[in-house]
């Protein structure tokens, strides 16, 4: 078992890698060669332009100021120093909103952390059931700190009853009240944003196929006849998902391209030549630069085929529109109401921003929904039991027993002190850290194909999945040793009432991993995010291969986005070991502390200075956020049950049986309370925005500007793309290099970036 | 355990009774004095008169044509004569739709049972596992038919699988086309109604307080604001609880003076007195007649005093309005969509028609609701499990080895074979249901408890926690012996994959039980509904004490309705064990058949006849039915893999499991599918009907119409009472008993009975 020595061993290699990543990023980020690498937010907000215009050419790459070094840590106070409001108005209310995830963490675990360190951690220090008992099983040090070190039956148990609840009461206070903030700040957000065409457009599905009519007249009937005095205008949806195949496929040959010419352009004795068959690896060997310029018109043909074939062939129109009302409190009405007898037509929901809007889920029919459902809840299943097994494979290679079994020859060097902690305090973690790294790829593959119809909804949707595999495969089978198929096999055996008892027992035995875990996750990880390791590879390589122009430099620019389908499960996870550990373990949570705080200021930086939303929710995760949460606090409230019910404090487990029932109580409370300002839009605001809009600009051209505003985006990016053709042709002959420093700031604010599978505005029109 | 011959001995008494029932009605139902009790519909309707107007004095009383007894069950052809519309247009859909239960029950379990007779049955008895192993255990010859005679790892296990699966299908087949039935059956309903003041209203409630502006005021302008072109008027909601409890007292102080004044009347020689003090059993003698009229006058002026004080005094303003809309349109967009930015305030729900509208509970404040759930909750979990102790009392005794060990001295009577089948087979099903008869008054309360607003929905709920009760009590109690509460205790320390293997075991073993509990309960029980029993008793006795006109003898009949929240738990736990016992005993099968059939005539016999429903809430209570019988049938599939599992044949077991995954999913899609239809009303429907009315009337007084269409009742019924009061008093010279048998050809459509609480049609004005 793990003891002081191993954890601090362990903390000091983590706070050593933390600040290793900390300085280098330090370093990293004055250089200016660097600088779009970890400040491309600014870049593509057009407020930022290439650092240093004058100066000595190695300046431009090098920062030779040394003052600069040495605050190395100044953007730390940089980071906290913009004001809430500000955030929201340069990053979006989701990055605002997501920021409070942490904060909310350090707003429930301070108060935790001081009450418990005050009064639990003394009244468990005070006994010596461990030492006596030391012959039967050995114990740490910090099992000292925790709950076993209370004798069976103690009367001091009643302390952790009173704490359960003063914790319970305090996490519901403060979750209570966060959710009241964040739906004030989203109602807030809603009615202060300027014009934008979702707000006046429902999204109609499964329009009934129609002989006589073709969908467009159908939708237009339709709500002429049942909305009259509201509808606007419509815009039939395309399926023109093999459009935008081509699209990219036309991409990726023009970045082989520019390859080739910058390699010839260095080179130009030797004309670069590749083969045609999978991949360039096999078959004819032909002139790349001719080869592709020849790929690249037939897809060009192709593409101008397919173009009008999707815009006159019925086949490719789908049964669904985006329908536009006058007013945004008809919109509002529309979407929440039914349409028609059968309520699997003509549903309508609040459409999406256009750039949220995931376009491939667009014609997935009705009926053929619930059978998606089915597969996919099969195959997470399938997937939560299944995937372990590579991972307990690592595991039991971390217990030095075994590898001392299965290689004897290693003994001399497992058995160095410094390595076998090493071995027993790092490896499990990392080893779990790689096996989830594959995991959100397939998580958001099987949302996908669910049929979700926008992008927050497909992270959102892949966080829940994400999170659960996290509780199983992270959490239960790290407490209880063996895979999670091993454990489905156990607990089918145990009565419901020993399963709590299973766990209960074995968490305080597992905080020293955990301890570990958080350590390498929580700092050391977090410290690695802001450095931005694998971007500022790729920047620097797309840089060097293939940026000709100051827009393909832009493109090469990585800004990524928050990754809520990755990054909430993890703050997450992180609740529920601070909220299960809360009471058995106090010593856990200064280690939770360190990391909301830390994660924090690294958050906030980044998304001040790096990460470039694709899309805006409005904080459309919350109530899932505070859902989660309240899982956690409920999940160890049983889980205390169980453990208390083997301490012989039997006359304890009526208390604690009546706090998971409030606490469920004030969850079903705290939906109905909240939850509807995150799903629906009221009545009373629609209208208020209205009727300001109308006294402000009476005659506004609503139609014109909401005409085009849900066109596919593969329409507008081949408009983009074919300007950029002529653009690229014109500066053909300038030299490269020299290009690449110009201003920018003239870029306009939509990234370039999302515009791939999205637009970023709305409203954006080709530029010339 | 029970044999053939127990079988058969209850069968004979049940059919007996059965029978006795069925011949007491056809003989009482012809004797006109007893019209009011078997035809109150057709009266309440105005559609019949006093049977003999002429003829003798006997004729009046007795029935004395000879040849209607001969066919004395020819109210089973009228009853089924009558077509479904005509049905709907007489009685309603809510009667309807409940009747197409039963009829659900014959559409299921027919074919399951020839299919289960044709290859089940056989199956089964051509094996002789019991036989051979008789010396370890009793059987009987009802086991010889069931899977209890399949040897152990059978190949022949794969008919019952394959029979599942059979009927899983043509169960869901059967309940997909019902729902859509239902649904078509709804909308179609809901669009040929003519003109009801609900169509156009919506209950608001949380008016959130205003300092400077009344509840009626600031609901004017809040929606003179939200909707401007659609708000026509709203009716504020009062607090005249205290009012009704007034006019209640008073009606009966006024019964216990008719009585009074008949009784006088009829012995003029001895004036009556009764005593003052509690329930006139103690204190002060006094002249009944005197002491009644001064108490009715001092009741009546209470009354007045708390009319006005309840009209003026803005402390008995609700926070609540019935808000009216100018079209159905609007009504259905408000009752659809959320109001303001907190949406615990302005929350709005279709009004329910006027008469179903449960009037106590329009008072309470949303954040009380959580909490009364909780209570509720708590407390149905302490009386579901609590409530057992006295029935398994009385079930221990009818333990033949018990009563002997308690009470030697009755063994020689216990021991005559008549008396002990009867113990053994009859009395545990009648203690059962003794106990049952207090439960649904305890639940109703329960449900107004929790707050929900009209009485269709507090018998929906109530219906769901009768069957859970039933569920756990009636169900899994007799089927392990035991408590509930002792169960409670087992499963917990049961593993969740033993649960399903314990029921399952124990299931075929229970079979003659149920079979015993089908015939009390569902053959005797349901011809005795029939007969109406205690009406009829209630009804001549207070036609002998208390009528004096026409209005108090319409008053005396008690119609009843058809009691949703006992009757449909009732049907869905022949459901339950239909399903259950479908693979497991077939022999089961035929006696639910009996059921459903004998069920469905005599319902259908007193819809036409009987009841009177006191509300329409056009099937609103089906997807409740559909998901009841759904989780019977998925109930029945886990069980059975818990059966097959210890029967050694494992192979089946993962063909098994994937049926309730997919039975489950095929719920879900119902769901999605139908349910929509049940909550909200379509736009298109609301403005089909808009447009047509539009036409037809275009000069329509719709706000004269709506004005006074949600008046509390007493208001109501405070005027009529005063009319009344004219009435008696110019009627009072008149002999009492000569006007009993006048034609009431001219009775007005509502009742008078429902309108005690609520008044039966909105718009009825009061008779003069």
């Amino acid at each position: 078992m793990a003891d002081f020595r191993d954890i601090g061993l362990a903390a000091g290699v983590n706070i050593l890698s933390a600040l290793i990543f900390l300085i280098a990023f330090a370093i990293l980020r004055l250089q200016p060669f660097n600088d779009r690498v970890y400040f491309p937010k600014w870049y593509l907000k057009g407020l930022r332009t290439s650092p240093t215009q004058s100066g000595a050419f190695a300046n431009k790459f090098v920062n030779l100021d040394w003052r600069s070094y040495i605050r190395f840590l100044t953007w730390v106070p940089e980071a906290l120093k913009m004001p809430e409001q500000e955030l929201i108005d340069h990053a979006g209310l989701d990055s605002a909103v997501y920021l409070r995830i942490y904060l909310l963490g350090l707003k429930i675990f301070v108060p935790v952390t001081l009450l418990a360190w005050a009064i639990l951690v003394p009244v468990n220090w005070t006994n010596n059931t461990l030492a006596q008992s030391a012959d039967k099983l050995e114990f740490s040090n910090i099992d000292k700190l925790s709950i076993s070190n209370i004798p069976l039956a103690s009367q001091r148990f009643w302390t952790h009853v009173v704490m359960a609840y003063a914790f319970a009461v305090w996490t519901c206070y403060t979750l209570k009240k966060e959710y009241e903030t964040v739906a004030t700040m989203r109602l807030h957000f809603l009615a202060s944003e300027k014009r934008r065409p979702d707000q006046f457009t429902v999204l109609v599905r499964n329009v009934p196929p129609d002989t006589d009519e073709s969908v467009s007249e159908c939708v237009e009937h339709f709500f002429l006849v049942n909305h009259p005095d509201h509808y606007l205008t419509h815009q039939v949806v395309i399926n023109a998902n093999k459009l935008a195949k081509l699209v990219k496929e036309k991409k990726s040959k023009q970045n082989w391209l520019d390859y080739y010419q910058i390699k010839y352009s260095r080179n130009p004795l030797q004309r670069p030549t590749r083969k045609t068959g999978f991949l360039g690896l096999c078959g004819d060997k032909v002139d790349a630069i001719e080869y592709q310029t020849a790929e690249i018109e037939r897809l060009s043909k192709e593409i101008d085929e397919e173009r009008e074939r999707v815009k006159t062939d019925p086949k490719c129109i789908m049964p669904a529109s985006f329908v536009s009302f006058k007013t945004r409190w008809a919109a509002a009405v529309c979407a929440q109401t039914q349409q028609s007898r059968n309520p699997t037509l003509w549903l309508t929901e609040w459409a999406s921003e256009p750039r949220d809007i995931y376009w491939d889920n667009l014609a997935i029919p009705y009926v053929s929904l619930t059978v998606r459902r089915l597969i996919v809840a099969v195959s997470f299943f399938f997937l939560t039991f299944f995937f372990v097994i590579p991972v307990t494979a690592v595991q039991s290679l971390a217990n030095i027993g075994s590898i001392e079994k299965k290689a004897p020859f290693l003994r001399p060097i497992v058995e160095v002190p410094f390595i076998k902690s090493f071995i027993e305090g790092v490896l499990p973690g990392i080893a779990l850290k790689i096996f989830l790294i594959v995991l959100p790829t397939i998580l958001m593959i099987m949302s996908k194909f669910e049929g979700y119809l926008s992008k927050s909804s497909l992270e959102r949707r892949s966080a829940l999945r994400y999170y659960l595999f996290n509780f199983i495969n992270v959490f239960l089978v790290s407490v209880i040793a063996g895979s999670a198929l091993e454990q489905l096999k156990n607990f089918s055996k145990l009565a419901p009432g020993d399963i709590p008892k299973t766990i209960g027992v074995a968490i305080p035995m597992k905080a020293t991993f955990f301890i570990t875990y958080v350590m390498i996750d929580g700092w050391a990880g977090v410290a690695g995010e802001i450095l931005r390791l694998k971007p500022l590879i790729f920047f620097h390589l797309k840089n060097f291969f293939l940026v000709k122009t100051e827009k393909d430099r832009e493109a090469a620019m990585d800004a990524g986005s928050i990754g809520f389908n990755t990054g909430e499960p993890q703050i997450q996870l992180y609740f529920l070991l601070g909220l299960v550990y809360a009471v058995v373990t106090p010593i856990f949570l200064p280690f939770i502390l360190v990391f909301f705080a830390l994660a924090f200021v690294v958050y906030r930086h980044q998304i001040i200075n790096v990460y470039n939303q694709e899309y805006e929710s409005a904080a459309a995760f919350w109530p899932a956020v505070h859902g989660r949460i309240m899982f956690a606090l409920i999940f160890s409230q049983i889980v205390l049950i169980g453990l208390m019910s083997t301490k012989r404090a039997v006359t304890t487990t009526p208390f604690l049986i009546a706090l998971p029932i409030m606490s469920y109580f004030f969850h079903l409370f705290c939906r109905g309370r909240f939850e509807p300002a995150f799903v629906n839009y009221p009545l009373q605001e629609a209208m208020m925005k209205d009727t300001l809009e109308r006294a402000r600009e009476p005659n506004l051209n609503l139609k014109g500007y909401l005409q085009n505003s849900y066109v596919h985006p593969v329409f507008k990016d081949e408009e983009e793309e074919e300007d950029d053709d002529h653009v690229n042709g014109k500066y053909d002959d300038n030299a490269v290099v020299a290009t690449k420093r110009q201003s920018r700031r003239n870029t306009p604010a939509p990234s370039k970036m999302s515009g791939a599978s999205s637009p970023s505005l709305p409203d954006v029109v080709p530029e010339i």
